[in-house]
């Protein structure tokens, strides 16, 4: 059991409106109990209560895996296939009083379960991501230097990859690069997207075959975890002389990296950040191309709170880290993001992890 | 689009109290539309109306992807990252008329997501597994038909797998024969469980490293698709000479499965199917072990309506399918289980599709 989040977690409840919180099997799950379980759909998950009290439900089928699990800490209730689960769930809230009460689920909590249990049975259950969000938002320091390392290692990858990259090569032999260079280097669980040319101008690319041509454009997202915390940086880079519009749309997104990171310290309020560089890409009338959020916080995992958009209305504080990665994205044309991960460290000022430069790379 | 099914929902949803049925990404929605989409945290689905008219809301990062594979047929609403999801989703549902009304979600559907919509929304969620089950539940002839040629494949691939069973031989081994096997034949979608000895009594079992010793209970657990339909069979068979107790235990699955088979027809009521299994393993105190429902639903997917089991108070009606799987399971001792699919044919009578022998096989 991971006590030191678990202790931040009923923290957090007491200071909420929640009674407890529902934790289904996945990555939350995963994190507090030191164990990864399987999902089916049969219901079941941890429940944490405001009172510091835990329980586990589940089918019967899984009953000897969580016994040995949770040990003798957590009582683990069961239901079997031939029971009405909705009964047995509701005779274990009441036995463990919750009846009329509300509690938070998880992401991965599946709603047809969660909308048949809130039918037969007097609890209300809300949405409870951004109090477990909230749990990790705020990174230790041993966090933090692992946030620095993660990105230190990929920031080294830049450095070689740069070596492989010129006209033949693939979208998958750069990836492939990529991934075994951050394996190597000692990062876990690497991932990336590499796309060249028009294929960069989708930012969830899935593709690989792509040869580079004479003149190309490449853009590469990469990162993995070291001690658990992720990194997540981009480069776009150019095979051959950049044209006109390439050159003044790379300074444009550059420009927009700098000036979003600059307005990062403690207390900064978020949808500002957004809004300035959006601002600077539209200078050129861009900002529509922008289609995702500035930003996602990183940590234990590559998505996770605080989101840098306009629709965020939240203060940064200390410990806070995510990625200002702005781009422009011309569906099927043309694609350029630069990102780093920043945090507002110690003293409340804002770090850049990723120190790659950002000037115009012409290999 | 699948315009039978697509059909086949709608007059179901018109039965309902639902007045539309949320298929977020996944299985069912794959079915519907013929294309796979990604799911992230970030809400999407279609939207299909009782009145036939469909939607479907999705960020703006999946826009082009979505008009593409929908054509003009269906409107695709777009959310932003900076704006709040749910004042977009709110006004939407306002445009199609689904302010104050139900809407049944399918299995991959959010709870966070779903929970927050029905926070701040005027929308009634409702879990609409129940009607997606429905739609499928009756299978065509020629569905029936793909059943039947699933089952047989995997009839064939029972005859030549016994010849690599001996002592030494491994669980991947084994797996590795049925999977390859399996494919030759024209099966999609191969799947398997080999278990050996006191593996076999974890009905989950996902192991494959034990070697098989001079005495050993096999458990093979196998199935495919032909024509998109799933077969599964299960065969216990055994090297060297039974004990007396395995002898025993063997005969009463044995004639769990052909006794709960027997009660198989149009009409039939799925829990006295159920019971009629457990009463035969309870000659010998052992109804306990038989930790899971007798039986499952298959057909597009491995696990669907029907389920076998005494919580389902549903009569069979002609074109159902699933499986009949008792068996005893005595944790880290034994495990034994018999599994064929069977159907409720155009006669109304139960034909048992797989015809491998139940004979105890001893090798």
């Amino acid at each position: 059991m991971n006590d030191l989040y678990l202790n931040k977690l009923i923290e957090k409840l007491k200071e909420s409106d929640f009674d407890a919180v529902l934790l289904s099997p996945g990555e939350e799950l995963t994190f507090l109990i030191d164990y990864k379980i399987m999902l089916c759909e049969r219901f079941q998950g941890l429940f944490v209560k405001a009172d510091g009290g835990m329980f586990y439900i589940c089918n019967l089928l899984y009953k000897d895996e969580l016994d040995a699990v949770l040990k003798n800490d957590i009582r683990v209730y069961t239901w079997f296939d031939g029971d009405v689960m909705t009964d047995v769930v509701a005779e274990v809230f009441k036995q463990e009083g919750l009846l009329g009460k509300t509690i938070g689920v998880n992401t991965t909590a599946q709603s047809v379960n969660i909308l048949e249990i809130m039918d037969k049975t007097d609890v209300i259950f809300k949405n409870g991501k951004p109090l477990l969000e909230e749990m990790r938002i705020i990174k230790t320091p041993e966090e933090l230097n692992n946030l620095r390392k993660s990105s230190e290692l990929v920031d080294k990858v830049f450095e070689e990859v740069l070596s492989i990259i010129k006209p033949g090569v693939t979208e998958k032999e750069i990836g492939t690069f990529l991934l075994d260079k951050m394996a190597e280097l000692g990062g876990e669980n690497p991932e990336c997207i590499v796309a060249f040319g028009p294929n960069a101008s989708y930012p969830h690319y899935i593709g690989d075959s792509a040869v580079a041509k004479e003149h190309e454009i490449v853009l590469m997202d990469y990162g993995c975890t070291v001690g658990g915390m992720y990194s997540d940086t981009t480069r776009t880079v150019f095979i051959g002389e950049p044209t006109k519009r390439e050159r003044e749309y790379y300074e444009l997104v550059k420009r927009a990296n700098l000036e979003a990171e600059k307005l990062v310290c403690e207390n900064a309020y978020i949808p500002e950040i957004d809004k300035k560089a959006r601002e600077i890409l539209d200078e050129k009338g861009l900002a529509w191309t922008l289609v995702n959020r500035l930003g996602h916080g990183v940590g234990y995992t590559i998505h996770e709170a605080p989101d840098i958009k306009q629709s965020n209305p939240m203060y940064l504080k200390k410990g806070m880290a995510f990625s200002i990665e702005p781009g422009i994205y011309l569906g099927g044309d043309i694609g350029i993001r630069i990102e780093d991960v920043v945090i507002v460290n110690e003293q409340g000022e804002c770090e850049v992890l990723n120190k790659t430069t950002k000037e115009i790379v012409v290999l």
